[in-house]
C-alpha cells in the first residue's frame, strides 16, 4: 500500500503505481539497478518520458577545466564529471505505427518493482494506443550480480486487442545528454558530446558500439544480443556511429505475446586498445546470452540470497522502518558489489549527482557496512584507493607535505575540489582511509590485505601526519588550519576528529609496520619513525572547554558566537545557500556530525561522562543540513540513553530518499546516508562497538520496535543478533567460536548454541537533548516530506 | 645620469636615454601622466612600438561574469575592469611616406623626460629614415591638472635633410585591445571589444567620437582640436566608428619646423545622454584650445608650484632617494588630484593591472599623504565612498550584516571580490575608511565634511562592527573569522589591527554623533546606540601572548608552527606562487605588515616596550611578499631607534617602482607603496605621529642623509619642518598660530618665527631587529633588482 511519499509498503521491495510527472526523476533513483561496476537508472523502458536518462559505467568520465575567478597555487586544473556511457536499456514499441509512449493514449496499468531478493526491477503497464490498440508490457531488468559486465532485460508484449502489428526497436543509445552539471560553458562544453565513435559491428541480433573519450581517453564498448520467444518475427539489426538498434516485427492476435530477451554487456578501459575492448565485450555478451535471462536471474538471486542469509536487518514495529532499511542495505549492496578496483561514487551510479565523484562518504560510512556484511567488496573499495597512491603522494609533493594526499573528491584519485576551504584542507579524508583500513583488517583477520593494501597507505599516512602538524609550546601536536568533517567550519586548529583520527592512523600505521617489520623496511620505515609517529600520537592535543566539561569540536569553537537560530526561519535551510560561508564559519552552528562523529568512531576516547554532556552540546548547535549526520547522532543517541531520539534519527536517516526529504534525489541516492541507515540500526539500537578488544554489543528497543535482528561477518564467521524487548540472543551461524562482550561482559559463541541474555535495566539517562529551533528530527521530517 | 635602473638621476624629474625594447612597458609607466581623471601611459606618440598601449578614464569599466569552480551564497556574479579607453595621444609620422618607427631606420638619439614641477612628459628624438632622411621630433605632452577633462600634446618636426614631405596623421584610437587580464574566456570576452559606437564628428581640424560600453552602459565622448604653426600645410579630418583622424601634409627644407598643437578632451558618464556628452566634450575641447598650449602649461606650472610650494620633501645626502622621493610625491599627486568623486585604483591610471580595481591601499595609504598635502583630493576620494553608500548598505544586507560593508576591490562600488577569503572578509577595509575620515577631519578641521560625508559612513561602519562581533564569556568584544592586512593569514579571530581599527571606528562614529546630535538623529542614532558603541570600543579584545609580552597578529597567531623560513628557497619567493593558502595561513609567516601596522596607525595603544618586542618579533616572520609592507615597516623601525633599518625600507619602498624590484611594474604603478615612500619618510624620519593631542614630531636623520625637509598642511596652515643632524626648525608659513609637539615637548608656532629645537640624545635601542633569511631589506633588493 502507497503512503504519503507514493512507493507501497512491503517487507522485500518497493514500488510504484501510476505515473507521476513530478515524481519521475525520483523514482528514476529509487529504481536504480547497479552492481557498482555498472547502474542503470529506473528510467522507462522506452526512453521517453524522461527525466535523466542515465548508464553508467564506474570510472567513465570525461575531463574539463576548473575556472577560478582569482586562481590559486595548487589548484586543481582539471575537472572530472561522469559522463552518460552508451545506453543499452532502451527499448522503444511501436503499436501499428503507434509508439507507446504513457503521456499518450491511455494508460491503464503501470507500476514498477523493485525486488530486493530476485535483484530486478519489474515493470508491468497496459497501454492503449490514441487509435485504440491495447497491449499489456511486462518488462524485467537486472544488473547481473554474478556477471559484472551484464545487464540483461526480458521484455514481453501481449496483444490485448488483435490483431495488431508490432515492432520492438531495441537500442545502444550513445550521446544521451548529460544534465548541466554546472554554469560554466568551459566546464560543460567537453562534456556535451564527450564520446568520439571508434567503430560499429552489427548482425542480425547483435550489435557493438565501440567509443573513446575525447579528453580523458577512455575506451568503451557495449555490446548487445537478443533472443526472441513466442511468436513469428522478423529481425534486423543496424549500428551509426552514435546507435545501435535491433528490430523485431511481428503480428500478434489477441492475447498472443511476443518475448525478447535483451543481453547487455560492458567494457571499458584507458589501457586496452580497441580490439581487446572489442573482443572483450563480444565474448561477454555472448556468454551471458548462453546463460539466458533464466540463468542470469537464478544467480542473481543466489547472490542475494547469501547476501541476505548474513546482512539482513529484520526490524519488526513499523513496517516502512522494514522496507526503508533493506532499501537501505539493498543500494549500498549495488553501490560497493563488484566495483573491483573503482572507487564508490558519492551516489553510487544511480544518478549523476556531485559529477560522479567519489568522497570520504565511502571510507567513513560505507566501508563500515561493508566490512560487516560484503568484506569482498569493502576489500575492492579499498584496492582502489591503493591503486591511487601514486596520485596521493604526488598531489602530498605539490603541497610540500610528506606521504600521501588523498583527493577530497575525484573520479580517477586527481584532486577536483574547486573549493580548496572544504576541499583539499579536509585532510581527515586520509585518516578516514586509514581507519577504514585498520577496522577491515581487524574485523576480517586478513593479513596478506594488511601487509598488500593496508601497510603502505597506513605509513604513507602517517607520514602526511606528521608533516602536517607541529609539536606547540605547550607539549601537545596540533594540526592547524584544516577542515574537519562539519562543513560549516573550515580552516580550523585541531579539530577534534581530525585528531583522533590522524591519532588512530599513526597508532595503527606503527602497529602494522610491527607486524609486517620487512615490508615496513621496504618503504624506508625506520624505528625512528615508528618511534615518532608512537609519541606523536601520544601527544595528540584534544581540545576541551574546561569551564563546560565538553570537547571542542576544534580549538576556540565553544567561544566563538552561538548562530542565532532563533532569527533563522525554517526556509533559510540549508543555511549554506542563505549564508556566507565566513558567518557560518565563525560561529557555533554544526552542519553535520562531527564532534558527534568522533564520540562515535572513537568511543574508547570519551567517557561516558564526557559522551553525555559533548552529545547534548552539540545537538543544539547541529542543523543537520547533511544527508550524513543522522545516522551518527542515531547512535550516539542510543549510546547515552536516550532511544527514542535515536530511533527519530534512524528513522530520518532511513527516509531521506525515500521520502526525499533534501528535495535533491532526482540526481540519484545517498549511498552514504543508506548506509549510515544500517549502523544506526547495528551501532546504535544493536549498541555495537568495534574496537581493539573485539566486537561488543549493548542492545535496547524500546516502543513502537518490538523485534531487530541483524547479522554481522567477523573473523571469517556469521553472527546473527537477535534482539527482544528484554532479551538478546546471539547465534552464531558460521564460524568455530567467537568472543563478543554483552553489555561489557564477555561471551564465548559457538555455532548451534545460541546464548539468550538479558538486557540490563536502564540507569537515567536525563533530560533529552534539544535541538535547534525546527531542527529535531520530527521537525525535520515535517518541513521537508511532500 | 642613469644608473642600473637605466632611468638618469636628477632632482626635479625623470628621464631616460635610447631605446630598451626590454623595459618598454616599465618605461610607459613611469611617464604616465594623469590628473586622476585621465591616465596616459607614457607611450610613445606615434602609436607603435608598443606594450600597453593604456589611455584611462577614472570609471570607466566593462563589466564581465565572474567564474567560480563551485559557487557559494553572495559570491558577486560580475567583475568590473576598467578598459582603454578611446586614446587621443597617438600622433603618428610620415616623412617622405616613410613611417617614424624607432625600429626602424637609424634612431640617432631618443630621450623621454618626466618633469615633477612643469607636470609633462616630453620626448625628443632624431631619427633617419630608411632612405635617408632625417628628421628632428620634439613632443611635450601633458595631462592638465587645472582643467579636468583635458589633455594636450606639443608636437614639433624640424626637417634635417630637405626638402622632405612631411604627413602628421593626429588621432583618436577607439579600440585599442586591452592584455589578457584572466585565463578563462567569460571573463575575456566582453573585454575585447567593450566600446560600441555611437556617433562620429569630423570637421577641418577637429573631431569627436562618441561611444558607449556594451554592458556597464557608460557613455564616452574624446573630442580633439588642433593648431599648426610654423609652415605651410593641408589639413583634413575625418572619423568613422572606431578612429578620427586629423591629417596634416607639409613641405618643409632643411632646418625648417611645424608645430602642432593637439587639444583632446574627455567626457564620460553612465547617466548622461549622448547629446550632453557630446556638447560637454565639444566646449571643453573649445575652452582649451583658445588658452592654448601656452595657457595650459602655464595653469599646469601654476597648480604643481602650489602643490611643491606646501608638499615638497627635500632630502639631501642620496640624489636617488631625492629624486624617488618626489617621484613618488609626484605620482600620489598625479593619481587622485582630481578623481572627483571616482575612485583612486590601486594602480592609479597608470596601467590595466589589479583591473582598475581600488583597494583598501587608497584608505590606508594614500589617503594620510593627501589630507596632509593635498586635502581637496582627499576629500574627493573620500566623497567617493560616499558616493557607494547605497551599494555598502545592500552588501552588508546580503551579508545578513547590519550597517554598511564596502567592497575589498571594485571600481563602481559594488564588490567584485572572486576570492571571499582575502575579499569579502577582510572587513578592515570599513574601518580604513573610518580611520581616514576621522583623521581628515581631525587635520583638516573641516565640520561641513564631517556632517556631510564622514558622520554617515562612520555611523553605518559602527553598525556593521557591532552585527559582526561578539561579546565573550570573557567580557571581551570579540571579532572573529576575518582577515587581516596580512595575505598570509586569513578566516583569523581577533585580529588586533583589525579589531583596533574598529575601536577607532566605533569611538570615532560616537563622537562624531555626538558633535552633530541631529544629524545622528536623522540616521537613526539612539543614545543607547552611542553608547553601545562606546562600551563595545573599551571591550574590544587584543590578544597578547603574554608568555612573550608579545601582541599577537591575531588570537593564537604565535603559537602556530613558524614557517620554515631555512628551507625556502629565495626563488620560492613570493611564497603564494609556491605554497597553497592553507599552508600559508596556518603558520607564522607575514607577508606585509599586519600587527606592524597596527603598531604604525595606532601607536597610542603600545607602549615603547611592547612596540619594541612587537617589532623585534614580527620582523622575523616577514617575507614583505606585498609592496604595501615596507613603508609601515619603515615608520616603526625608526620609531624604535633603528634608523639604519628604516632608511633601508625606505630605501626599498621609493625605488620598488623606480628599479621594478617586484618585476610587475609593467602594467602600472604601485600608487599606495609610493604613497609609503612620505610617510617612511615623515612618520619615520620625521617622527610624525598623528593623534587626538595634534600633530607631534621626533625626527632623527643619520649618515648618509645630512638634511630632511618636508611640509604639511594641517588645520588650514602650511607647516614645513628642516630636519638636520642635530636640531630641527619648524617654520609656520601660512596660518596664525599652530601647536606641535616636538620630542613629547608642546611648541607653539607662529608665522614668520621659525623654532628650532634640538634632537635629544638617542637611548640604546637594542639589537638590531633580525629578518627571515633573504628577506632584510638590502637582500631583497639584491635579489630583485635586475
Amino acid at each position: 500500500m502507497p503512503d504519503s511519499t507514493g512507493f507501497d509498503v512491503s517487507p522485500w521491495g518497493i514500488g510504484w503505481s501510476g505515473w507521476d510527472p513530478q515524481r519521475q526523476a525520483r523514482r528514476e533513483s529509487v529504481f536504480s539497478l547497479s552492481n557498482g561496476h555498472i547502474g542503470w537508472r529506473g528510467t522507462l523502458d522506452e526512453g521517453d518520458p524522461c527525466e535523466v536518462p542515465g548508464a553508467y559505467l564506474n570510472g567513465l568520465f570525461e575531463e574539463h577545466p576548473m575556472p577560478y575567478a582569482e586562481d590559486g597555487y595548487a589548484y586543481p586544473e582539471h575537472g572530472e564529471t561522469l559522463i552518460n556511457a552508451p545506453d543499452g536499456k532502451v527499448i522503444r514499441l511501436l503499436v501499428a505505427d503507434e509508439p507507446l509512449d504513457i503521456r499518450q493514449g491511455r494508460l491503464e496499468h503501470h507500476e514498477q518493482h523493485l525486488d530486493f531478493r530476485s535483484g530486478t526491477l519489474r515493470r508491468e503497464l497496459r497501454w492503449t494506443s490514441p487509435a485504440g490498440d491495447t497491449v499489456h508490457v511486462e518488462s524485467t531488468r537486472l544488473v547481473s550480480l554474478a556477471h559484472r559486465p551484464v545487464a540483461a532485460i526480458d521484455y514481453r508484449v501481449t496483444a490485448v486487442s488483435g490483431p495488431l502489428d508490432l515492432t520492438v526497436l531495441s537500442e545502444i543509445v550513445a550521446d544521451e545528454p548529460l544534465p548541466r552539471v554546472h554554469p560554466d560553458d568551459r566546464v560543460m562544453a567537453p562534456l556535451e558530446h564527450p564520446l568520439e565513435p571508434v567503430e560499429q559491428f552489427a548482425d542480425t541480433t547483435r550489435a557493438t558500439l565501440l567509443l573513446r573519450t575525447r579528453r580523458s581517453g577512455i575506451g568503451v564498448a557495449v555490446a548487445m544480443d537478443h533472443v526472441m520467444e513466442g511468436a513469428d518475427c522478423s529481425v534486423d539489426t543496424e549500428a551509426s556511429e552514435d546507435v545501435a538498434r535491433t528490430t523485431v516485427t511481428t503480428r500478434l492476435a489477441a492475447g498472443d505475446s511476443i518475448r525478447l530477451v535483451k543481453i547487455v554487456a560492458h567494457e571499458w578501459s584507458d589501457a586496452l586498445t580497441d580490439a581487446a575492448l572489442r573482443d572483450r565485450v563480444q565474448a561477454s555478451v555472448a556468454t551471458a546470452t548462453q546463460l539466458g535471462w533464466d540463468g542470469l536471474a537464478r544467480e542473481q538471486r543466489e547472490y542475494l540470497d547469501h547476501f541476505w542469509d548474513a546482512a539482513d536487518v529484520v526490524l519488526e514495529g513499523d513496517a516502512r522502518l522494514q522496507q526503508a532499511v533493506r532499501f537501505a542495505l539493498f543500494q549500498v549492496l549495488q553501490s560497493a558489489a563488484r566495483t573491483e578496483v573503482r572507487s564508490i561514487p558519492g551516489k553510487g551510479l544511480t544518478g549523476p549527482g556531485y559529477e560522479g565523484h567519489t568522497f570520504w562518504d565511502a571510507e567513513a560510512f560505507l566501508l563500515p557496512v561493508l566490512t560487516y556484511t560484503i568484506p569482498d567488496a569493502a576489500a575492492h573499495a579499498l584496492r582502489w584507493r591503493h591503486s591511487t597512491l601514486d596520485l596521493a603522494r604526488e598531489r602530498a609533493k605539490q603541497l610540500h607535505l610528506a606521504g600521501a594526499a588523498f583527493p577530497w573528491r575525484t573520479v580517477s584519485g586527481r584532486e577536483c575540489s574547486g573549493y580548496w576551504p572544504a576541499g583539499t584542507v579536509a585532510f581527515h579524508i586520509n585518516a578516514d582511509i586509514a581507519v577504514a583500513l585498520l577496522r577491515h583488517v581487524r574485523v576480517t583477520g586478513d593479513a596478506d590485505f594488511e601487509r598488500e593494501v593496508a601497510l603502505e597507505i597506513l605509513v604513507e599516512t602517517a607520514r602526511l601526519w606528521v608533516s602536517l602538524g607541529h609539536l606547540g609550546r605547550d607539549g601537545a601536536f596540533h594540526i592547524d588550519g584544516i577542515t574537519g568533517p562539519d562543513e560549516y567550519s573550515a580552516l580550523v586548529d585541531d579539530n577534534t576528529f581530525t585528531n583522533l583520527a590522524a591519532r588512530r592512523n599513526l597508532r595503527g600505521a606503527a602497529e602494522a609496520a610491527r607486524r609486517h617489520p620487512d615490508d615496513a623496511r621496504r618503504l624506508g620505515v625506520t624505528d625512528d619513525e615508528l618511534g615518532a609517529w608512537e609519541s606523536i600520537a601520544d601527544a595528540m592535543a584534544v581540545p576541551i572547554d574546561e569551564e563546560r566539561g565538553v570537547h571542542q569540536q576544534s580549538a576556540g569553537f565553544t567561544d566563538l558566537e552561538r548562530w542565532d537560530f532563533e532569527s533563522t526561519s525554517q526556509d533559510q535551510y540549508p543555511l549554506q545557500d542563505h549564508f556566507p560561508y565566513f558567518d557560518l564559519y565563525r560561529k557555533q552552528v554544526v552542519k553535520q556530525a562531527d564532534l558527534v562523529l568522533a564520540l562515535h568512531f572513537f568511543h574508547e576516547e570519551f567517557s561516558d561522562d564526557e559522551t553525555a554532556r559533548a552529545f547534548a552540546y552539540y545537538e543544539e548547535l547541529t542543523v543537520r543540513d547533511s544527508s550524513l549526520s543522522a545516522s551518527s547522532q542515531s547512535v550516539v543517541a542510543a549510546r547515552v540513553g536516550h532511544l527514542d531520539l535515536a530511533i527519530e534519527y534512524l528513522r530520518e536517516a532511513a527516509t531521506i530518499d525515500l521520502e526525499d526529504l533534501r528535495d535533491d534525489i532526482d540526481d540519484g541516492l545517498h549511498v552514504a546516508a543508506l548506509a549510515g541507515v544500517w549502523t544506526a540500526v547495528v551501532s546504535g539500537l544493536g549498541g555495537m562497538r568495534d574496537g581493539c578488544r573485539g566486537v561488543e554489543f549493548a542492545p535496547r528497543l524500546e516502543a513502537p520496535l518490538t523485534r531487530l535482528a541483524f547479522g554481522i561477518r567477523v573473523g571469517g564467521c556469521v553472527l546473527r543478533v537477535d534482539v527482544g524487548m528484554d532479551a538478546t540472543t546471539y547465534t552464531l551461524v558460521d564460524g568455530r567460536t567467537l568472543r563478543i562482550r554483552h553489555f561489557g561482559d564477555d561471551v564465548d559463541l559457538e555455532p548451534g548454541s545460541p546464548v539468550r541474555l538479558a538486557t540490563p535495566p536502564r540507569s537515567d539517562s536525563g533530560p533529552r537533548p534539544r535541538q535547534p529551533e525546527g531542527r529535531s528530527p520530527q521537525e525535520v521530517r515535517a518541513t521537508w516530506g511532500d
